[in-house]
């Protein structure tokens, strides 16, 4: 499968690239407004894998370069540019599923909160921008960056998947599942988002009030 | 420490009566609107904790008399009963910490969804309604009814507890670690509420939509 990482040279699709790179033989071809640095992200990505014994091609081009031909593009930008993302890459979408791990948050001096667009959530933003016939599937909204860009940490954390199109669903479950101790959990269609996108300012906000939960994940039993 | 459990008769009452009757010393006092409906509760609690081979005196009155004289008075009560019932027992409450672990949902086809009053929290709502000199601590909001009010379920779950006033959230904190295999973890003010509150509906879509899930609870790491 070729997966194409929008906006790959942030936190969200470093972590990605490098979990999926090792762990499955997935191509990863990462994506950026700016081609030269998501060559430079992917060479360093590479070498990252190659200190570990791990021999895999990353490519990087510009994000509609990248999106053309993905058989999956997670759209690994933040939430404010989820809309002009996806408008960029609309036209090389080809039975391409879509990807959204982005959560819309304000902070205070309390903590982060939860902001989503009114009336809606973000991935529901994501749906409304993309093209009808491409479905949109939110996951890994609650994977800390600093866990996830880290091979050394090892993950037992689960991740909630949600989207109407259950076969793009099936498809990015499947994605997760490949990533060692990831456990994908079905949550429904795009109208149950909000209480997943939530959990992240949850996550930041337990992780800065108590000692020793730092990048912090979740397990539901 | 005397506990008062407001609208004690439900199953947050009955599962932390149950809780803090085998795992602490605590007096425990039910309240109901029904004086009667309280009393038959508090002997039926005390007949189950006795066949478990546990001596204790659960008692049962009116929501006001529970209040009165209690150290701790947990709102187990829906969240649109939250304000009526602060107000009804306001007068009683005298270095009194209020705990509440309501949460606003509505349900669709598609799943349960957090149903916050317009601009805030439910939790704040207990606040703007409790008197001023009356700390309102966020607890219990996560724990799974089944789960909680069958005393064969062994927890190994996490609660987040958030409040304002440090003391009130000590002490909340500390009687939730009391109950076995719940670890409280704090997640700061009031302002954080919402995020908190809004992960019961995203644990009842999950445990609605993966098969072997149900009474699912949460642990961070």
């Amino acid at each position: 499968m070729r997966i194409a990482l929008l906006g790959g040279t942030g936190d969200i699709g470093k972590g990605l690239a490098l979990r999926w790179g090792r762990d499955t033989d997935h191509g990863i071809v990462l994506g950026s407004r700016d081609p030269e640095k998501a060559r430079s992200a992917a060479d360093e990505y590479e070498a990252t894998l190659e200190s570990r014994g791990v021999e895999t091609k990353i490519t990087g081009f510009v994000n509609e370069m990248a999106a053309d031909r993905a058989d999956v593009a997670v759209l690994a930008v933040p939430a404010y540019h989820l809309t002009d993302t996806v408008e960029t890459v609309a036209a090389k979408l080809d039975d391409t599923v879509l990807v959204t791990p982005a959560v819309g948050m304000k902070r205070d001096e309390e903590g982060f909160h939860y902001n989503p667009p009114p009336g809606g959530s973000v991935s529901s933003l994501a749906a409304d921008a993309a093209p009808d016939d491409v479905p949109v599937v939110g996951a890994f909204h609650n994977l800390a960056a600093g866990g996830l860009t880290d091979l050394d940490t090892e993950f037992d954390w689960d991740t909630p998947v949600f989207g109407d199109d259950e076969d793009a669903k099936a498809t990015v479950m499947e994605l997760a599942d490949e990533i060692e101790g990831l456990r994908p959990l079905d949550v429904g269609g795009l109208a149950n988002a909000s209480e997943v996108e939530a959990l992240t300012p949850l996550l930041i906000n337990l992780a800065s009030q108590n000692d020793g939960l730092h990048d912090l994940g979740v397990k539901f039993w």
